[in-house]
């Protein structure tokens, strides 16, 4: 993608209305757009990270036996009456829309309502247990305070699988597979999240939260560094300098960013919908379920949030919206020759040709200082920089995002560096 | 796939409320949900057929230079207020949302309103045009009357596509390589679309629909079929029998859905929101714009009326959820023996092992009669049967959905004969 027709560009300043670091940072390198508190736009760059993030989601959805459906946002009212969540907590959260007539819908911000029935449908036996679907699809809330970029938005996309059982037992063991699956998507996209005990509501002693640890975080949780064991201080029973009661460590508190949760609903749907199957003895019995959420959006905020340094973002390898930056580089006060425009299009069509698509700052007339500044800004892991200096000895300039130092290296092995890079 | 453990599964009857017969069809064979009147969830088969199109449509848009953005379906009234149409048409088609203190939002039907300020952050001169940008996303509409299945939702799909230019010369180039793309696009979801001149509201003689003819068709159209010139009834100065305007041929009336549009906006939009550039020469002048619409879930919805039989769907290959029907056959009243598993399970692992995932209907406790009947309502393009009888000579039976009759292969041959259907 050549920079200069890039939709969405970076601007020199940072937004003086961004409400986070996450939100600075993603605005200012033209990944996304504030059309409101809470509500953004993704520009080209923003949305291919964020499907990048789908996608990683989608990938272990699917390993653990995940079905992908897609559900409404416009939801009819009788369904939440029947929960008592059109009431409770009603209107605090859920988002009310007047249709024709006096009608009144209401826009998802979770899916049980619409699942639970749906999956009634389907399941008469035994034999048609264990399953578990999900969706990636835009959610809404009526948040009182919007003010954390992607962290918590009023419009955020959110993976929510639901999972359907015949007994506690299956219950658990797929829980258990969830919670792993979750381990595994959080470290590729380059967050080390902690699993915490969380309020488990009527149900259950206890849901469980994947937290960041992180200044920006909004939840306070207890956790033990030794073996990892955490709790939100909502529930918890521990203080800093506690013992840990797992291992003997040393309970710390720090500020953490809950990333994804998951939730043993039990019976509490299913009841209220009438979800039984017939066991294999022929009686009937209620439907366990489980909920498990991720937002991709907050992941992303929490992403910037924890990987970006003064200069800008961090990307790690899965997530960067393109792996390589190649920057032609003007010479100071020379600006550039066609040679050298020559050589950068070559390089850039090397790479291309070989499936690495680079954004390629092919600007003629910026500075180098601008050039690199923007460079560390968008934040992509790699950086190539064809100058006329390094051209004449036949070199391209080759430099990690999160390296020191940059390497020179010979042209003609440079393809060959950026695929060992992206292999590694 | 299995379909013992496939989400959503084939009804015996057709549902009784169905509105169409793209909705009969695609509740019935177990792809959509109807939640409400024009709101459906995609079950995994619906899901698989509605994310081929929105391909189809990506690579489509990529290769006219489009970029992709994800812009919110939460809006903010101001904006709308800017053009006048938070009042007309208003909550006619937009739905309203209440917020906060009063607040009210709007949920995007289009998304003119948005983009058009958000490119105005990016347009300075000649040089940052032209350019495009476009997204795929579930867009509102409060419709009086949602009974067309996925033809008319007041949820639904939408990929919007919107291109900013410095005159009118380059606004019609575009507009014309978009046409072709969209021709492009309804020829691999296997419909016969039609270009035809529509109103172009304030600022142009004609927009145009992509028309397919069909009896379910909305809308009236006047047609030639010597050279393809038509015209839609609310704009046309011709009726059936009257000679064509372009080659002499004679113009026939036919019902059609739309399934696409596209609109020259000239400077509609731009004038409204100030979006200006400055030329070569240094003034100052409005940048012209084109919207270009088709709705996924609409071609998906039009695919199942055009392509259909007594018997069920015939999907494209291009849209089909899975382009094999893999059957296991129970021979009449004894059911299956385990070899007969044990050679079906073969060969769906093996079409596995080749890239090529097929439905398997693999339940073992359902006759003959039921699984084709099944088989023929989801429509899959090539259905592979193994059976008692046949196995016993070392073969399978192997139809096309549009095949009277079927072919029986050996084997060891049926590999090669599926990759050949498919790269067919």
């Amino acid at each position: 993608m050549r920079y200069t027709r890039l939709f969405g560009k970076t601007s020199k300043t940072a937004p003086h209305d961004a409400d986070s670091k996450n939100a600075r940072l993603l605005v200012q390198a033209g990944f996304v757009d504030q059309l409101m508190a809470g509500v953004y736009t993704y520009l080209p760059l923003g949305l291919r990270s964020l499907e990048k993030v789908k996608g990683i989601i989608r990938e272990e959805m699917d390993a653990v036996g995940g079905q992908e459906v897609l559900m409404p946002a416009l939801h009819p009212k009788e369904p939440w009456e029947q929960t008592g969540r059109w009431e409770d907590p009603g209107p605090e959260v859920m988002f009310r829309v007047q249709g024709r007539g006096g009608k009144q819908y209401g826009l998802g911000w979770t899916h049980e309502e619409i699942i639970t029935p749906l999956a009634k449908k389907f399941i008469r036996s035994y034999k048609d247990l264990p399953f578990a679907a999900y969706q990636i699809q835009d959610k809404f809330r009526n948040e009182p305070r919007a003010k954390s970029g992607l962290l918590r938005g009023r419009e955020f996309s959110m993976k929510d699988l639901y999972s359907f059982h015949c007994d506690e037992e299956d219950l658990d063991r797929y829980y258990e597979e969830v919670s792993q699956a979750y381990l595994r998507i959080f470290g590729r996209c380059g967050l080390k999240a902690i699993v915490t005990e969380a309020s488990g509501g009527a149900f259950s002693k206890y849901s469980h939260e994947f937290q960041v640890l992180t200044e920006s975080g909004e939840d306070i949780i207890f956790h033990c560094p030794t073996c990892g064991y955490a709790q939100n201080r909502e529930v918890s029973e521990y203080r800093a300098g506690d013992k840990c009661p797992k291992c003997g460590g040393t309970m710390e508190e720090g500020k953490a960013i809950e990333v994804g949760n998951i939730f043993r609903l039990k019976t509490r749907f299913s009841e209220a919908f009438g979800v039984n199957y017939t066991d294999a003895a022929g009686s009937e019995k209620p439907v366990l379920m489980g909920c498990y959420g991720i937002g991709p959006s907050r992941v992303l905020g929490a992403v910037v949030e924890v990987l970006s340094d003064d200069r800008g973002i961090i990307w790690p390898k899965e997530l960067a919206p393109f792996s390589v930056h190649l920057v032609l580089l003007p010479a100071k006060d020379e600006g550039v020759t066609q040679d050298l425009i020559t050589a950068a299009d070559a390089l850039y069509q090397e790479l291309r040709d070989h499936g690495i698509e680079p954004l390629y700052d092919d600007r003629p007339d910026v500075r180098a200082g601008e050039k690199f500044t923007d460079a560390d800004l968008i934040g992509l892991p790699l950086r190539l920089v064809v100058s006329e200096r390094l051209q004449a000895e036949g070199s391209v300039e080759c430099k990690e995002r999160t390296a020191a130092d940059a390497l020179i290296v010979k042209r003609d092995d440079v393809l060959g560096e950026v695929q060992r890079f992206l292999a590694d």
